[in-house]
Order: C-alpha cells, then structure tokens, then sequence
C-alpha cells in the first residue's frame, strides 16, 4: 500500500544543500509508489511565534486554534509518514522549525489525550550538521538532539516508531571548491540511504502500529 | 560600579509568569543600582526567521548582518550581563527565542574570532518549566538544555561564566485556582533567588573576567 509522507523543508534558500536533500529524499519517495506532500516552511512564509490564539488552555483539549494552525494539522493527520528535513543550528532546528512545533503540535492535537490521535505514523528527524559525527557524540551533542526531538517530542506525542538521523560534515565552504561537488553528492548518499535505514528499520504497516 | 543588564523575554502575553518574572528581576537589578536594557522579543515584534541578509558567510568574517540585527549586536555589545527569561516549551526555547540567537549571535560576532568579542560578560538563562525537577533531572532534559544552552551557546562564543536555572512547577493551571496567587508568590521568589544565586557565583569584575 503506498504511504503518504509529509516533507518538511526547514531552509531559506531553495538551493541549498538541505533543499538538495529534500528533493533527493522526494524522489525517493515518490519512486517507491507513495505520495509527498512538501512542506517548505520557508515558502509558505509560516511564522514560527506562537501566539496567545494558539495558546495551549490546559482546562479545554478541544480548543479551536487558528485557522493556519489548524490547516497544518491536517497536514499531520492526512501523512503517514512525517520526515523533517533541518539544517543543525546551535544543536538544535532552526526557529522557524521550533516554532512549527511549537504551534501546530499543540495540547489535545498532539497530545493530551489518553488514545494519541498521531498514533501509528512513523517519523524521521534527518540533520545536517557541521561538525564531526565523533565530535558531536563526544560532546554529548547527538544524544541531547536525540532526547530533545526523538523523545522529547516524537515519543511525548505517541509516535515511538522515530528516529533522528544526522549527515555530518555539511559545511561546505571548509573544502576547497574542487572538492565540493564530491561532498554534495555524498552527502545526498548518506541523506537517501539515512532515509532508506529509517523505511526499513521502522514499521511498515500503519495496522500493525496499532492506527486506526 | 553599577552593571548594565540586558534583560531578555520570551513570552507573547504580558501578563504571564514569564512576564512577571522578567519585571521581578528588573526590579532586582535597578534596586542594586544597575542598569537595564529590556528586550521584550515579541512587543518588539522581533522576527526570528533567519533569511540570507543574516546567514553566516564563512568566507567573510566581517559581513555586514541585516540592520535589525546590527542593531541587536549593539545592544548585546552594551552589556555587562545577559538575562534571558523565557518558558520551557518542548525541552528548549520558544522559536522567537531560538530565533533571536539564529540571527543576532551570528559568525563574526559572537564565535569566529580568535579572541571573542563578547568574553567578560556574564549570561544567566532563566526557564520556566511546567515539570517537577525531579522529573526533568531523571529523563535527563535539565542535563540536555544545560548542554544546549550554557555550552553550546554561551561557552562556545566565549562566555563560560554562564549560568541555566530553572524554576519548576509553573504550569499554574494545574493547581487549583485558590492555591494560584501562593504559586506564583513561590516562582517568583525562586526566580529571584536563582538571579541572586547566578549574580553571587559569577564573576563581579569584568576586569577579572578578561573583558577589555
């Protein structure tokens, strides 16, 4: 059965190497059979502030939160599959991804309900991050972002079928320029193939997930 | 000699607890004789969606950053200690918040620099967090935000007299609404004593700490 994945692109500019990756991993995608729904934050000039209309009201789960937000919530519900594609900024997502959750991953949407309403979709965190595989986990790094998004948010909401997925060494401008086109194609290997870990590795089948 | 404090919110409701403790602190600052620069990011209407006016060039450590930004570095520059006081929201900062950081401590300015520009000042991250300390410490998120925030933000840009505090159990409507007023007379005592604890801890004399 072909999965629908929502593709979430976190960069300013369409041609970088993160918009690179998102078009590698859509084609991907769609070779396989499925269908994408692409969601360029950026693009869509989304406004990462949360403001007091999409305020979580711990007293009402059912509360209405505004029309944008609830547009990108049924993004969420209409995805099987959810794969968000950052660049690592200060070892985290950019604002404009934070505030994304911060706003449409809200209180009775996300969680806050006994039965999860995003239970059963699968979700991949892929970062591209310039600094060293070895340095970031010897720092601590890679299991801070870990247990921040993977945990954090991923598991809080119901979904234990995530992952985050870093590509290292994605600064380019410390190569010399002969050497960059290599390194993109690399990168763009290591991102397909981050992707193609996660599709095997996670669950397949929306039933066996237990979703309804 | 009288400290010059940037005092820096998170919150978009004026009348929050984060709000509250921001002006607790105010109070604190200018009672010890100081002075205080606020920097209310949302009635500001700060915008924390990096673009590429404000990307990092790694080949130019001496790029002219949008004005907007320019003008943030300024009063960044302007002060000896730097006090951000902002809610926990999924384990990290608000996206206005991570933003401001994005944006304003920017290559060149805050890191890239053989000898940092903003070495000598002091910075004391304030959070509010709805969970119980115990709760937080267990699951590992206070050591992850610790990691996030006092080093990979202040100490790699050459602040390691840096400080993260949190005050737990601000999610005040969890409690019942005659016990509400008593909380929030607690948080902002406990908020008060965190600065005055980070105040007494960190270095007093920007001569000491190397600040030219």
């Amino acid at each position: 059965m072909p999965r629908s994945t929502l593709l979430v692109q976190a960069h300013p500019r369409g041609d970088s190497l993160t918009a690179q990756v998102v078009e590698t991993v859509r084609r991907k995608l769609l070779a396989d059979g499925g269908t994408v729904d692409l969601l360029d934050l950026y693009a869509e000039d989304f406004d990462p502030r949360l403001t007091p209309a999409d305020e979580p009201d711990w007293d009402d789960r059912e509360k209405e939160y505004s029309p944008e937000v609830a547009a990108h919530m049924e993004r969420i519900l209409a995805a099987d599959d959810i794969v968000v594609v950052f660049p690592v900024w200060w070892f985290s997502v950019p604002a404009i991804l934070k505030g994304w959750i911060d706003r449409v991953w809200n209180y009775g949407f996300a969680y806050g309900r006994s039965r999860p309403r995003l239970a059963g979709r699968r979700m991949l965190w892929l970062g591209l991050m310039g600094i060293s595989a070895e340095e970031s986990a010897e720092k601590g790094f890679t299991a801070a972002m870990d247990l921040g998004l993977r945990v954090g948010i991923s598991e809080f909401c119901g979904l234990p079928d995530a992952r985050l997925r870093l590509v290292h060494g994605t600064d380019l401008a410390g190569l010399p320029v002969a050497l960059r086109a290599g390194r993109v194609a690399e990168v763009l290997a290591e991102a397909e193939e981050a992707y193609a870990e996660f599709d095997a590795s996670a669950l397949r089948s929306p039933e066996a997930a237990g979703r309804p």
